[in-house]
This record gives C-alpha cells, structure tokens and sequence, in this order.
C-alpha cells in the first residue's frame, strides 16, 4: 500500500534564518521526520510549493487538487498551513473523489525543538492507512471530515463545527 | 470517544540517571508527550507498571489484560517495551474480546532528543480510534495484527511473519 | 564571586508565537540555561529590556551603562542581540570603567534546539571571571576587545577588525 | 592559538544503543558540538580512547600526559567521564608541566538533549585560553586548580576541598 505525500510548506518546514533574524522556507523536513520515526510505510515524498498557508491562492488550491487527481495512489497526505488548511480541504472535496485525503500540519516548526509536527505526521500516516476514501484534516490527534472543521483563533486547535 | 492509555514502561519512558550513570524509570512521559502534540483527545492514563519488557513475566501480562477487561472504554493504548511486545499482544488476544487494544513503544528513550516516541504515539492514537476491534501492534508508522507481526532483532523494525 | 548578568534580549530569547507564526520576546531563558549547565557560579540575572538590537537605540546603551556603573559586582555579562553588540560595547567602554563586562548573545534562538547560546553562556561566563578588566565580546568560542572586533555579516561571524 | 582537545570518551559522549537498550561509545560527538556552538577557535580534536572513566587505569592516564606532553599545542582540553575526572588532573599535574590543561565532561550525554555538555564545552575553551599554565577542572560553570577540587557523589556537582 503506497502512499502519496504532497508538501506545500506551512509552520511544520518554517527554519530560522540566522544571518536575516526572520523564518523562511528552505527544503522539506519530511524525510529526516520519517526517518525518525522509523518508519516503514511506502511512501513517496513531492514538494508542491513551499509558502505560508495564508498566502495561498485559488491556484495553487487547483493545483495541489490535479496533482491529487493524477495520483496513482489513492491514498494522500498533504502538509499544510494551519491557518487555511480548511479553505485547501474544501476545495479538494470539490474536485477530487475516491481517494482518501488527509491534511496536517504543525503549531511550531519542526525544527524548533518542541514541534508537534512529529506526532501529527504519525498520527496522519495512520489516518490515511485506515480512513476510508474522503477528505479529512488531521490535528491534535484527532480527524475531522473536510466539511466540519474550523481552526479556533484564540486557542489554535482544530474542532468540529457543529 | 475516551480512549484509555495503560503505561508499562519501556524504552518509551526510560530516563538517564545523571549520578549514576546508568537507565531507569521514574515517571511517564506520556501526559507531557500529549501536550508537545497539542492532542485534544479524550484520554485516561493509568500508569500499570513501569518495567523493562525483558522482565515481564505471565503474572505481569495477566494484570495488563484485567485492566483491559475491566476497562470502560474499549479503545485501548498500552505503551510497552519493544522486545516483548508482540508476546503481550499474544496474551491479550487471548483473554481481552470486543476492544481496540494497540501496543505501541519506542526504539529511543522520549527523553533523548532523537526519539521515535512521539510519532509512534501519534500514529497509535489514529489507529485506535479508526480500527475495528482487535489487537494490534503499531510500529514503524504501520499497524500489525497480533498473529502475523514479530521484531527483526537485526534491524529493530517490526514486519509480518507471512 | 558574584557575577551580574544584565539581560537585554537578542535573539537568544526570541520564542515562536504558535498562533501568530511570529517571533517574539517573553522571559529571559537565562535561568533555564544555568540550570541545563549545572551552572553553580552566584550570579543575579536581571532583565533590563527585552527588545532586537537593530531597534536598541542611544538611550538604551545609556541604560544599560548605567547599570553596569551602579552595579555591585564587577563582572558583568549582557546578553545581547548580535546585530549592534559591538555599538553597545563601544558606549560601555566609553562610559564604564573598572569593571569586566563580556557582551554575548546568539544565531538561533535558544528555544529552536540546535542553538548557539548554551555554548556562547558557558564560554562568556567563563570569560567574565578570568579576563582584566575591560569590555569584551564573546562570541563563537572566542573573545575580542571591544575596539577590534566586528560582526561579518555574510558568515555571521564575529572578526577581528585587524 | 591553536588548541589541542584529546578525548578520552565520558558521559560526554555515550550514545544509546537501539537494538540492545544500553549506553555505549561510537565516534566522539565533540566536532558537531564545536560547530553548533559556531567556535572560530583553531582547534585540533583526536581521540586517545573511548572509556568509561570507572575504567581508567594508571596506564590510560599515563598515555593521556604522554600525549600532553608530546603537544605541541600547550593549550589542552581533555574531555573526561566524571567521576575520576580529579584523579587523571592529579595524575596530570605530575608529569605534564608548562602547559594549560582543562579537563572537563558532562552529567548528560550529549545526544540525550538536555545536556550540560555544550555549556561546559564553552566554559572549558574559554578557560584553557585565559588561565595560566596549570591543571584544572572546569565544571559547573566554574574552573577549580586541580589539588582543590572534588565531585561531590551526592549533588554530582564539582566543589572546593578547602
């Protein structure tokens, strides 16, 4: 069972830049995170864009959906940006069908030492395994289906809407 | 949806003790680790034993699988030492019916940095909540049935016997 | 032996603001840091601003050179934003005399795991009881005398001028 | 100011073995550590032996001061286990003469992320180039003179005899 992973940038691959003092995007961490993991899942590894979700566009929503579209795995992780995951999730639940989609993404970068990208990965990897075809956003441990989740400003934590 | 999360010990949670210079067991990482992922899920943890899965015996395997039984919820983590794990699992097959149960445990202490813990409990966390009822070992970023998984003591992964 | 550590912020204490995706100032981690070293030097850590030092303008070094004039001990560190430490450590010499004062600061944050800090603490706090009197700065295993060095912008290293 | 660094292996530098859950020594972590902390110190690092210091002989640590004083550097680090730490900078302080010796070595091992090895790293290198010729301990954020200077078993932290 293979399994797509699409990068597309947001908080979880963020790296400090030490000469400018700022955060910016250099190369995905996916694969040293698999690697810590230890894991042995097939999967491959594709970076689609690498920007902040809030400056994501109608167009790079079409985009990563084709590139979900002509997957040959019907099973998908897309990182993500928190702050429009939901926006990115919908869009694909117009446009993309029978495969199972989930979305994740981190509060704090990998690389910052107490990220919670690590545990969102696992718990990712394993919602795509087991879900059936949909799309899902995975945060927090939990999955929620593309049509009723919202990010809460004030806490930062995904929840249901109804 | 609660989930209970039974602490045996392990890998997981050894510490290094700084006077000594020696690994033991003191307290479990799991609540601080449910933090760092920011988890939002429903869970009890109940610290059973903490001992490593070498010096589990019948007797400790039997108490692992009454608490699982007497259990209100059947959605059931229980963290544990790699070496033994599946011997468990064996166990609990046995005895425990009508629940979740997943063992999970960690090839690097959770306290050294460059732990697999973290995903590992992320990954069993989304797969007790998807999968039907069953014991399961999940490693590796991959979930296992109890009758068809064993550990490659050469590469210290987990894999199907058949 | 007491020593006063001065803090002023820089990035050795920027922290990731999970919900803004922004870096900003709260604590000082210095005590943290003292701690993590096993540090036993008496020292009296106080906080006198918390701000990057492109923003540290004429009033804050006289601020701080205020301070170090008032202060009882006579050796001094001043953790500091490395963009400007040198400008700082020209007005101290100019305004303070008699006292040992070694300016430090960070690359990466101290909270973003691969930082510079812990190990430019140790070097500066060491520094600070065996150099004469005299401002210095202490940074990459090194010191310098405040009037020859400066900060090279493309390696982020700090140089002798001659 | 060339400085040489001989590592003699220590909690410093211990490592866990995954496979079989214990402590051990691989290569020296000191290279990536003098990195991390970004020193432009021109130092020259060789590793003599790689040792628990509960094993060192009288052998082992003549062949350390046989190195010393073979240096042509008379700037020397030695990176030590603990607990017999004051007894090779006894040993030391006999055969090696007109040379800056600073022992120095961890109560966590590097790898295991909440190490005081970075911090005494620092401390250690900024001692040996300000303090006189002689033999010391640099721990805890302090340097203590070779015959004045024992751990403490209870605390694990390095104090004055007198």
């Amino acid at each position: 069972m293979a399994i797509r992973i699409f990068v597309t940038g947001g908080t979880f691959d963020k790296e400090y830049n030490e000469l400018k003092g700022t955060l910016f995007f250099k190369d995905t961490h996916l694969p040293e995170m698999l690697r810590l993991g230890r894991s042995r899942v097939n999967v491959h590894v594709e970076t689609l864009m690498m920007i902040d979700s809030l400056e994501m566009k109608e167009e790079h929503r079409k985009l990563i959906a084709d590139y979900c579209i002509r997957s040959e795995e019907d099973k998908i992780i897309i990182t993500h940006g928190t702050d429009t995951m939901t926006d990115t999730a919908k869009k694909l639940a117009e446009l993309v069908s029978d495969k199972t989609i989930v979305l994740t993404g981190a509060m704090i970068p990998y690389k910052f030492g107490s990220s919670d990208g690590l545990f969102n990965l696992g718990s990712a990897l394993a919602f795509v395994q087991t879900l059936h075809k949909g799309v899902y956003v995975a945060m927090n441990g939990r999955y929620f289906n593309w049509d009723n989740v919202r990010k809460n400003k004030i806490t930062g934590e995904f929840e249901e809407i109804n």
